[in-house]
């Protein structure tokens, strides 16, 4: 029996258990909606670090350590870590995973990453090659904005389209061993890149928005299954704006989506009192709006079915001074709860 | 029967057949000693575009689709294209890949992409996941002068550890089909990070000679076998100065590296004529010495059995400014003809 439905989609024979999740993040984050639901909350993003690049290192660290612990294992027991960012060549990731010794496949899906990385990471256990995978991603409001905008200190205005990046570290444990509260992942999309010409680098919703609902549809019509089919749809970091965009889009394709489809951007922050504009983003937006908020509501029944969908915008700053528009692409997992 | 031998060797059931391969390279690769061997020398390495970057996406694109040409297949038949490069946010291979309209599975491994594409391609392929992939990568001398040291303009002076990064594309359509020549991945051993501290940016061979030790060793250890199984073992880009480390710390733990040993970074440009002090580098300079001189060689029966681990430095410009060391990682796959 092929394991491949339709164009992009894989059923795992064998659903993969999500052993743990951890979610690490900033103070800006813990103050939002979400906070009770993450495991750590950083008070200082620089947590005693001298860069920004490093803190988000130290993100990364501990929070794969802290997963791997949730899990009952030690660090031996991981067979690979998948994991990625944002920062150029990864290195919020590298460092973050070099002092513990496990095989490293490095990831790039730019905030679509740990949808990618859980994907992948499934395969690979259902493959049956690996027994326990570690996926990660994160992302460092200060070390992005730096990076891809301006230094905190020059103090620019954000424009209203704007989305705030996610300061924190997701993680997940993956493996074919049973175990999580029978939480497991089932199905992965992988996405295509998807790019109608949008050039405007503060507005990602509308860049990202197109490859969401690709990939969405995609699955549909993979699956055969309609969007009532899930507890929950979210997608990863469109925000306010990409999300009406993505209810618009995917209505014209003909599928009708509920009030069963938000966002991780709009789920992350307080859109009243945080001053976020467009809501959150950044590759940790999705994972520990996952690894922290949706995983519990997993696993405490709220949520039966959920797909989720990373969103990723694949442009650089040369890129963006080119005047190259912005691709997207979006990867989708199925999570559900299958019982103990 | 578990595929995992070892702690991070996992063997192929079924042996994952390369359907073919394609090389796309710059001028002074055409002229080294390898010239003849790739599909296409491209005489301007600007060809057409506005930018260097844009003229590597090029290079991507171009080579993919070769590729799948060379196979036999459409774009259509592929099920995923995992590629990556060292351009920021890799928009080398995601602008190149773009008018594929495929799944795309980014990849980060500096360097080391060639070999972590290959490997996690076939474990895609023999989990039972996908029928036919590409794996890919590329790089340019002057986008990575551009991005890592000075503008080509500027004159800089180089060190005589230096290596010269090749300007290419090299990929391979992986696939479950027989085909190729009966030429197949047999094995993976994916890598740790190892970072013995070496800081010097102008000396990559020295930063990632341990890791490519590191992962060959483990090879040997995981699969019982001895440097003398293959006809041939060849690291990424260590270049002169870091293949003679590779033989000492080799050595050191037990094992004698023939002269069946060598190093991509050294065959790919003439020491005497050309010019590039240590050797080659770059992702491509693996990717291209794999899909031209050595895949031809397998295919005529000059080379049985390849150890092939291209190898990668996980730093970028930010980490090298705020004085952190250089972390390498290594990528090992197994390449044998096992007949038509």
């Amino acid at each position: 029996m092929s394991k491949k439905v339709g164009s992009q989609t894989v059923f795992f024979q064998t659903p993969v258990s999500i052993l743990s999740t951890s979610s690490i993040v900033g103070f800006k984050e813990g103050q939002g909606p979400l906070g009770k639901y993450f495991d750590r909350v950083v008070e200082d993003i620089l947590w005693d670090c001298k860069s920004w690049e490093q803190a988000e290192s130290k993100f990364v660290t501990d929070g794969i350590k802290l997963a791997i612990q949730k899990a009952g294992l030690a660090d031996i027991d991981i067979d690979a870590i998948l994991a990625g960012d944002l920062l150029n060549q990864i290195i919020g990731t590298s460092f973050g995973v070099r002092d513990l010794h496990r095989p490293f496949i490095g990831m790039f899906g730019a905030c679509s990453t740990f949808g990618l990385a859980l994907g992948v990471g499934s395969m690979l256990i259902d493959g049956g090659f690996y027994t326990n995978v570690v996926a990660s991603a994160s992302s460092h409001f200060a070390a992005a904005e730096k990076q891809f905008r301006f230094p905190l200190e020059f103090g620019s205005q954000r424009p209203p389209t704007s989305t705030w990046t996610v300061t924190g570290n997701g993680a997940a444990v993956l493996s074919n061993k049973k175990g999580g509260k029978g939480i497991c992942v089932t199905a992965y999309t992988a996405g295509k890149i998807v790019d109608l010409g949008i050039t405007d680098i503060n507005n990602m919703g509308a860049a990202m928005a197109p490859c969401a609902a690709d990939t969405m549809i995609t699955h549909f019509k993979d699956t055969g299954r309609n969007p009532d089919y899930y507890d929950m749809i979210i997608t990863g970091d469109l925000g306010y704006i990409g999300h009406e965009l993505v209810l618009d889009i995917v209505k014209e394709q003909g599928y009708s989506l509920s009030s069963s489809y938000t966002d991780c951007g709009i789920k992350i922050f307080d859109k009243e009192t945080q001053d976020t504009h467009s809501g959150g983003s950044g590759c940790a937006c999705a994972a520990v709006t996952y690894a922290g908020y949706l995983h519990t509501q997993i696993e405490n029944g709220a949520i039966g079915k959920l797909l989720l969908l990373p969103t990723g915008a694949l442009l650089s700053t040369t890129s963006a001074q080119q005047g190259e528009s912005i691709p997207g692409i979006c990867h989708a997992v199925v999570i559900e709860k299958l019982g103990e």
